[in-house]
């Protein structure tokens, strides 16, 4: 193999490609990059073997082959090259090097044979369709802050993305929660989606992915089976298999019944939040709401470092009302809130509570409250 | 005590002195800050009983006293206030509590006595002068990579800071090694420092004392004892112990008698230095420097990973030589030439090698060659 590639081009898919490479790892074959030339198309294939992505580029090919080489040391070297350097990849096999060369430099670097570059067997999708990258991002961007860590409850440690009934009939819809906070977002169903399996993709994938959904104008081609979910634009195809197991049933944990309202400017309520919750303990992080009549007062009171207060001006209409949340949740989910005020819908102050934009049900939390 | 003070101006005091304060501490005292309020000013005081920062502000007293609070909690609630906002500070010695008021927020943080805060004795400095901000910034900031981390030789732990002869008579000088390299740097010595022992700055003491250093136009005022060292602004005195040990005879580690010059483009060296050391053994970082008629040749080669090599059109005019470097060290001090090109001075492979900028002998490096 040998070819010619721009810097900037080389840059930009080895980047994406050594990413998903995990820094530990035991196989040292996983540590490589697949790199793959032939016409005039080079391809670059990186796995940790959950994931997999091919990053295509333009090259000029001299030589059709392929090796693998260390990810990060190529990505380390491309990165550190002058911008606008024409760079040479010329693989010798027998030595088991292949060379880097731009300009006056010049790196030889170990490879291994391709053969043992462990390919993700390609699979029957039983669903395939576009949706814009905006709509997508919105979907993850909003959903995955709520994805649990707790690896003992593995089906939640992604967003269930699948399909479901929205108020003006089916949509897209992403879930993540991690029992005490849960996001629900819904777009558009992308037509023939609606045969789409639901799939729960895996929080590390959602953030690879999440590098695709950048460009506006992008359609993204969304293919999904029942262990499998692929996401693609013209340059990149990331693979990923999905969490085997069963996402529990989000809609008894959303509730309906909560009357009370509280409309809020967000951005002022997570100002507030995150300034009386400087003096809550460490552990704990409780912040206590007391609603009355447009009025908020939100309290913390630690014993150790002291107590906070800070009142809001809002709209409330409902009977007094004292309930605490953990000041981290309310903050984060604040923090979705882009375009309105934030609506919160309370029953008691054992109950959870719901939050949404404004009148939009598109994007819909829930959080559950602690006692104070 | 009670107060009432512009946001920014309480912040820029509280940040000064919260810096000092330990983030671990098991005497609960040194977490907090001291605040006295007298006349038309208040003074933030913060300690880890090596260091002492002591920040002057005016603000409104309504009430003089003193009290102390935890330094990083008033820190985190000042700088979370709206900009603009005016903070109130009132004191209840009786509940032990100071209130925090700004706006529709109100805080109480518990405090501890002002007598139990460990002031630190006030000493007789031998030498008081005043010096520049720039000329200080600059003996500081280009020596403070050298200081040794090595806990064993805490003599090293620092910068030496003294009265030396420079080319063209007395110099300020500010010298730090590790064994491995080590800086040189020199200043015109200020008026009536002459007499000034030499101390060594502790390397927390360097990192606060940088603070002061901002401002060009800033005279700063020095005060050196043997034991002590003082540096203040109108609004800021930083008080460190010095390091009470032998700094060693640094002189005899500078090569005198090096006549093979390499002239090279400081910022061009570095970038290939960085470039090849990226295939280089995380353990040893080794590069070896080939040398012949105006020719420069960095290369590494690594067991592990694979072979760099990078070559530089250089001034060079001596026999051929071959020397190897730690990666990291020439990085450090080829990233200390900030105006000329780099001149290196050798000697054998197995001799120090001596660093300046251009022709300038008022900051000079020194590095040990490593066997490559």
């Amino acid at each position: 193999m040998k070819i010619s590639i721009e810097r900037a081009v080389l840059l930009k898919a080895v980047s994406q490609a050594q990413s998903v490479v995990e820094r530990r790892n035991t196989i040292p074959i996983l540590a490589n990059v697949l790199i793959e030339a032939e016409g005039d198309t080079v391809q670059f294939r990186a796995t940790d073997l959950d994931i997999e992505v091919v990053d295509k580029a333009n090259a000029m090919v001299e030589r059709a082959g392929a090796t693998t080489v260390a990810a990060t040391t190529l990505h380390e070297i491309v990165r550190k090259l002058p911008d606008g350097a024409l760079v040479t990849l010329t693989d010798d096999s027998a030595a088991g090097r292949l060379t880097v060369e731009a300009g006056r430099s010049n790196f030889s670097l170990a490879t291994l044979p391709r053969e043992d570059f462990p390919v993700m067997a390609s699979s029957e999708y039983s669903s395939n369709f576009s949706a814009p990258a905006p709509a997508l991002r919105r979907l993850f961007d909003k959903a995955k802050f709520a994805i649990s860590t707790e690896e003992t409850r593995y089906y939640l440690n992604g967003v269930y993305l699948h399909v479901s009934d929205g108020e003006d009939g089916k949509v897209l819809r992403a879930v993540a929660t991690d029992g005490h906070r849960l996001a629900r977002i819904d777009t558009d169903l992308p037509a023939s989606a609606s045969d789409m399996p639901g799939v729960i993709v895996p929080r590390k994938t959602v953030g690879e992915l999440r590098k695709l959904l950048d460009d506006d104008d992008m359609e993204i081609a969304v293919s999904v089976s029942e262990t499998k979910v692929r996401f693609a634009t013209p340059s990149i195809t990331l693979t990923s298999k999905v969490i085997d197991g069963t996402f529990p049933d989000y809609t008894r944990v959303i509730p309906q019944g909560n009357t009370r309202k509280l409309e809020v400017d967000a951005s002022e309520f997570a100002k507030a939040v995150d300034r009386v919750a400087t003096v809550s303990s460490e552990r704990s992080r409780a912040v206590k709401l007391q609603l009355d009549e447009d009025r908020l007062v939100l309290s913390v009171n630690s014993p150790d470092s002291g107590a906070a207060e800070e009142e809001l001006v809002v709209a409330y209409n409902d009977e007094r009302l004292e309930i605490g949340f953990n000041a981290k949740y309310l903050l984060e989910i604040a923090s979705q809130v882009d375009r309105e005020n934030a609506v919160f819908m309370f029953n008691s102050a054992g109950d959870p509570t719901l939050m949404r934009e404004g009148g939009d049900t598109s994007a819909v939390y829930v959080v559950m409250p602690m006692r104070v």
